[in-house]
């Protein structure tokens, strides 16, 4: 486990709209409104687009993930954070529970996953000095969260 | 997509006990506190109530929700947002994931949702002078958060 | 229902590692630098360990857990958040939701529940002179959040 330590800045409240594409609106506006760290939580109707469920075998060291498609609307809520690529693009990683009839699916968002009818966000920018990234690993050939302090 | 900007302001800790009413007893506390906007998570046991959990069909635009009851004790997680109606009134729009005994019911928590032993919530206030409201669609019949600037 | 008030204190943001303990690593930082209030959200992967997934009988005044484990690698998300017990020795309790290929499941961390591949977590600190902690509950036998003010 690494950490850093930061400080709260910006408080963001979005009011996300009908066919808004996740996560690539609110990795816009971060882009946007120049925000470089930020928790993000979500609660709002989601269909379309596609979750990861977990890698198709857990031990595997290069998992393949299980994609699975977001049929009808969904009640979601869901939790993410902004951190910036190697190139300081804020990319947004998010897990959600979506919810409909009864059924659930638990995972990451992909981009495509969309809103329905409305969506509710709250961004709280953290402020802080130390290097942390979205940088590929090589091993698992996935982009990860690393700080590199 | 439309966004406000904010500080942040108090924060609460809340001890939800037993057969406390969700989401009327944190929008009366609210009320009490004058609280405008606010991010609120919360987890803890539920029983008792309904789940809103998505619209009968995907495409319609006045959606028809399928209501579904919440039956026995529950694990839930939750994500929700305060804003005042049009008479100023605090108004909490929840969602969350209910899990029993392997099964799991994500959705928008209706009045009458019920904590069963104990809930812990945390109210992030957001301190900002934009117009924001919870204001009835005529299109879709429902109230949604609306950023009235 | 019983409330404190608080405000921000500091912000941490954790990269956790595959095979990191929750929620014993959060509980072992905060009491390294001193966090005795704190609300936590968590989204990553997990896998192994056990959930709590509702009590066996809903009015059972001493409620007997129903204890699911936690197989294969599961995407999650998850609200916490931290208090002292008697001792002062910060406790997080956590909820969260965990997917896997379609199938979902929702409830409380235990002790071992552990980290796959990559996880993601932001301590908000919560500043308050008001007493408050973890304490057993005798009815329960439980450990239950209580404002001793």
């Amino acid at each position: 486990m690494k950490a850093i330590e930061g400080r709260i800045g910006r408080i963001f409240v979005l009011r996300l709209d009908h066919d808004d594409p996740l996560p690539q609106c609110i990795e816009e506006f971060a882009a946007e409104k120049k925000i470089r760290l930020a928790q993000v939580v979500f609660h709002g109707g989601i269909y379309k687009g596609n979750l990861v469920a977990g890698p198709r075998k857990t031990e595997d060291p290069k998992p393949v993930p299980i994609v699975l498609p977001v049929n009808e609307a969904n009640e979601s809520v869901a939790s993410g954070f902004i951190a910036p690529d190697e190139d300081g693009k804020p990319v947004l990683h998010m897990h959600g529970s979506l919810g409909r009839a009864g059924k659930t699916q638990s995972g990451c968002f992909q981009k495509g996953v969309t809103v329905w009818l409305v969506g509710e966000a709250v961004i709280n920018e953290i402020l802080s000095e130390s290097r942390i990234a979205r940088v590929l690993n090589e091993e698992a050939d996935i982009r990860l969260l690393e700080i590199l302090d």
